[in-house]
């Protein structure tokens, strides 16, 4: 295996295909990304990640849609160009449009300036939107 | 008026206040908070900043709730301490309730933390990934 | 000495004492700031630090000014509350007016605000724009 | 059109096209670079984008060579490729000489290098560096 | 509970209370910081962040004072001055001396540095440093 | 030579093949990597950062694998692509195990998520993590 190589599915341990078997079962596909597969080169990483991701991503009072656009507005934050493709398509696998993706981009980026503005004219911050 | 001063209501001019007269009835608010006063040091900024801002923020295909969300998850990860409040504010009173809020750092929090061990593990783009 | 205390001249070394008379004869000030101050506890970090710094912010083919602008550009972009003090501080000494603080400002806001368009739309690099 | 394509001039609709002509007319080109393509896809966010820059970029207490210059300080800090690309070549344009190159990116690395020492060293800010 | 209220120990359900016990009986100490406090508001995420913290944090091929020294460079990078302060905190528990954390931060102030540089110039990757 | 070109060996100046020189005299490498090629367009920078990073990687109380691993946690955490490919080839000639990768990337990883929970919980610092 590579450095810096990929764990393909058919050279996996049990225990990584374990993991690659629940994340195909509970995304109902039958890939596994890059993500997964160079993560797979530590298997207590590939777990603790995978478990914590379903988790986090699964149903709650947010939902699927909601949770996918704000992952891709943190990776679009951070220029985390793998992040971005991947979560830019499970954004509009689970519904977002064409309209939805240009409104969270217009957000993001006006977060992105307001979030400089603040910083740079060193606004302090009003009692009222202090916790209470 | 102070170096970094604010600008308030009574000191401001019709310029400014119109952007003030603007911001509370768009808004139905009867005060104007720290940034758009600090902004007023430079009237075309501020100007264009709340048009920006009202045309974005304003009725889409994204609902205002979901814009708020996506406004802190930005915020939380640049580190902007106004932003997080500001706009953490905004968003319980565009009807985030406490098990969202729990939610949604989870998911930035995530994001954060992904985007590093894609990042660090040097993985590649899926070709499913690219834009077809 | 407080574990991140700072290092005050009466009680610092020859060493450092040499860089702080440094420091105010160069930038003809009488007194040391707490960034100095801190870094004093690692006299190597200090003399390195100090020695870079003067010659990067010396005369060159950008002047002063310029260069101090690009520092609060960055330290904007960095939400470090103290590098925004203290060179918005050494912008304004070196020159910088209220309409000048203003357009830096947009400039800053704006990058970040693009810097994200351009990553999340995954806009590719025009080739004209690629080295020759 | 692909999901994450550029819209050519030939396949834009007449609110776009008026926006490129806009843009190869107050830049004085006969192209449309590939950031622009990329947010035609949303009309909305290509207008208002281009508003904003062409107000803020314009002339002003600022030369354009420094804008430019404060624009590649902010996308070599953020680490946006896309950016650093097209606004190097702007600031190339604009008056940049390899010599100005040089000293902006010790600026930016520096600044970046003192920003992290600053907050690492948790340096609190000094009375004289708050606004007055 | 007040919006952003700390849960204390005499106030939380069985639930925190057990995070809260294990944090103390696993550190040796006789405390809960702010942060377990913040985050037992939402105990989904309360429980989850401990158990991946416990296991990244715990023995293993890196020494428990190189991660501590990790996690401090990487906070100092993404100005979190919580995280900077209670990690800061933590490496000196686990024997980081003043000349460690001078080094620390030196390398953290040049890394950040070259990073800024190594993107400016655009320079590519060499094919030696490519995985094999 | 090309705006963003590098300069080789055989086309260096007396002033940059001394640089070079000494970079593969102490690093015990026949080859410059591009990172340096890079900057030996401005020989003051080229010369400036080499002589930083001789000292600061150099031997001190942290050893030398140590400060890689800090170099590849902060380049991964600011998405520098170069700069995780090189130093991550330099921490694995420093000795760094596969397993001691793995745990670097799931403390950066961590670290960079609670960063963002501290911050978008406000978190305030405790008592007991400021400095005496």
């Amino acid at each position: 295996m590579a450095t810096l190589g990929l764990v393909e599915y058919e050279d996996a341990s049990p225990e990584v295909r374990a993991v690659y078997d629940e994340i195909m079962a509970v995304r109902k596909v039958d890939w596994i990304n890059n993500f997964w597969k160079a993560l797979a080169r530590d298997p207590k990483t590939l777990r603790r990640t995978w478990e914590s991701i379903r988790e986090i991503m699964g149903p709650g009072e947010l939902d699927p849609l909601t949770k996918e656009l704000i992952y891709v507005a943190v990776s679009a934050t951070n220029q985390c160009g793998y992040c971005i493709a991947s979560h830019t398509a499970a954004a509009r696998k689970a519904g977002m449009t064409d309209g939805m993706f240009g409104e969270l981009m217009a957000v993001v980026g006006m977060a992105n300036e307001t979030n400089r503005l603040a910083s740079g004219y060193q606004v302090e911050i009003d009692q009222k939107f202090l916790p209470q």
